[in-house]
This record gives structure tokens, sequence and C-alpha cells, in this order.
């Protein structure tokens, strides 16, 4: 860029580097920061420091936390028998706001992915079977995404965890609710109709 | 949300506030962030508070600027006779890039827009009056938006500035480089017909 002074030109340097920021949307934000008064880039700025200082991993679950464990493994009130196993920290969001389960998560922060050398190693899987160990788990739900690395993923676990003694399942896959099966693609609705219910 | 923890769901908030930003794709910016090495977090917020910090209007022309006066108005060798005005410092961006121009520039930071609330008083058009006194202009070119809010500026500003004297233009309206016809919106082939050329 001709001409962009270096603090801006840095700035757009930085944001670029953001997932999803394309040159346009970081020329656009950063003249949208420099016209943001200066209180707002101040609490910009410290959210972005506090969220990377204070965030890590939960020593049990590994969802983020700013506690040594998250909210969730230190809640009562939930069913501790049960753990559903995740790619990463916002699956437990999605989950979270589904109000539809209430054991506890593991997130294994990623899916195994030979091309990209992500092996079992590069996992949370140890610290998986050492939670069965320690903790009085009965079923291991595998919520992992439904793509290539998801289902690998999924069967591998299931087939280290069956000799372990424990439940395994796999969330179902199917119709989206509110979903027109005009527009499901084959592999969904094959699917569908295979983990067909009786009624 | 639900369980977001506290730092987490600042950033989330913060990043929310930006243009273009919705909650998914902040959602998404703040996961990121958490991931990021933390010396990349530090050069993103530092980046932040030096271009607030460092970046005001240039006195002369209200181009950014990190210096008392811009780089352009310091250039010794651009055309001091010729003033171009645009909307906003991100315009002359995009007129550089061009490198047809070799003039001096003056920024209003905004159009006339009565319906906004944005009259004359809320331009810097009392300081390019005062440039006009101070400064050898000979030539004005008025590079506005081709929108309604644009061209009432340039209107406005025509009017005022012909009394003082000084040549004023429009940049012209037609069909844009490499642009169909066929493609092209009545209103700019009407403009690109009426403003047609001898060859």
């Amino acid at each position: 860029m001709a001409r962009m002074i270096k603090p801006l030109a840095n700035l757009y340097e930085q944001l670029r580097r953001l997932p999803g920021v394309g040159s346009k949307t970081a020329l656009r934000l950063a003249y949208h920061i420099i016209d943001m008064p200066a209180e707002d880039v101040q609490h910009l700025a410290t959210a972005l420091l506090e969220a990377k200082g204070h965030i890590h991993y939960c020593q049990r679950c590994f969802n983020l936390t700013d506690a040594e464990i998250c909210s969730i493994c230190t809640d009562a009130g939930r069913d501790s028998y049960t753990i559903c196993v995740v790619e990463q920290p916002q699956d437990i969001v999605a989950m979270e706001r589904s109000r539809g389960y209430h054991g506890l998560y593991h997130v294994l922060h990623g899916a195994l992915s030979p091309l990209d050398g992500i092996g079992p190693d590069n996992l949370r899987i140890r610290e998986l079977f050492q939670r069965l160990q320690r903790e009085s788990i009965t079923e291991i739900i595998i919520a992992t995404n439904s793509n290539v690395e998801g289902e690998a993923t999924a069967t591998y676990l299931a087939q280290l965890l069956k000799p372990v003694g424990v439940k395994v399942s796999r969330i179902a896959h199917g119709l989206p609710v509110g979903g027109d099966l005009e527009y499901a693609d084959e592999v969904t609705l094959s699917k569908a109709l295979e983990n067909r219910r009786e009624m």
C-alpha cells in the first residue's frame, strides 16, 4: 500500500492476520478503529490481552476457563458419569445452547488428520483415558464433527474405548430440524434413513 | 451467551462492536485470538493503541498522519495549485493507487446529509476556504462519492467556490473501465452518454 503511514500500515497488517479478514476488511476496520473514541480502543486492546492472559485450559476437561477447573466440571448439579467428547471449546458452547446435555465434557483440541500431521498424540486422548481411570464414567458420547476428520476420530476413539468397558455412543446424524427433504444432501439423507427410529 | 467465561465474553462484546462483525464472526475471532501465541496478541493490541495514539489529522488537509503535516502536503514534488476534495482519508488511498493525480487533497470527513444531521458546519468546509486564502490554488477537483450525499456536497461546494474565482471540476461519471455495457445500470449509462467525448 503506497503512502500508508506506519501505525496504520502496522494495524492493517495485524488485522489481516485474523481469520476471514481480507485486505478490504482489514482496511475498513483499521480506519474505523482510528475513528473510534480512544477509550473504546483501550477497552478493545485490554479485552484482547486479558482474554489471552487469563484464559487457559481446564485441567480436567480442557475447556477454556479463567480458573483452574472450569465451571462445568465444578458444577455439582451435572451428571458426572457421562463425558461428551468434542473437538473444540466452541463446540461446548453449541452443546450448552441446546440445553439437551447435562453431563461433563472432554475437549480433544482437534481431530485426527494425518495429512496435516495431526495424530492421536496431538489430541487430548491420553488425558481422556486418565480421566476414565480416576472418575467413574459409564458413558462416553462422541460429538466430533460430521466430516472426514471428525468421523475418523470417532471411529478411532470407539475402538480404543470399547475394551475399557465403558458405553460409547455417537451423536446422531440426520435431517436438521426444520430442514426440507428437498434440500438435504444425499449423504445426510441416507444417514437419516439408516438411523430411522420406530414410531 | 450461557457459560461464557468473563474475559472471553468481554472480548466477544468488544469485537462485536466493530463494523461488519456479527455474533458468529466475533465468536470465531475471539476463539482464534485465545489460540494465538501471546506475542501475536500483544502485537495486535499494541498496533491498536499505537494507531489510535499516534494517528491524527493533518493540520492542512485533514488526511490521517502521524506527523503535524501529512506526507502528501510536505511532498515538494506535488502540484500545489490543485486540491482534490474527498469525503474520507481512505478515498486518498484509492486516488493514490490510481497514480493519476499528483496534486494536494482536502478531506471533508463526511458528506452533507440533512437526515443524519450532517450540515456544512460538520464538514471541513471552512478549513477548505481558509486554505484558498492562504495557498495559491487554481483548481479544485470535487471527488466526493457518486451517491445522493456526495452529489449534494459537490453541488453545494461548487456553488460556494465559484464566486471565489477558482476553477471547480467534478470527477467524471461513466462506464467503469472493463465494464460491460450490458451490465451497466441505467443511471451510469445515461451519465456515460451525457459525458461523451469527441474522438
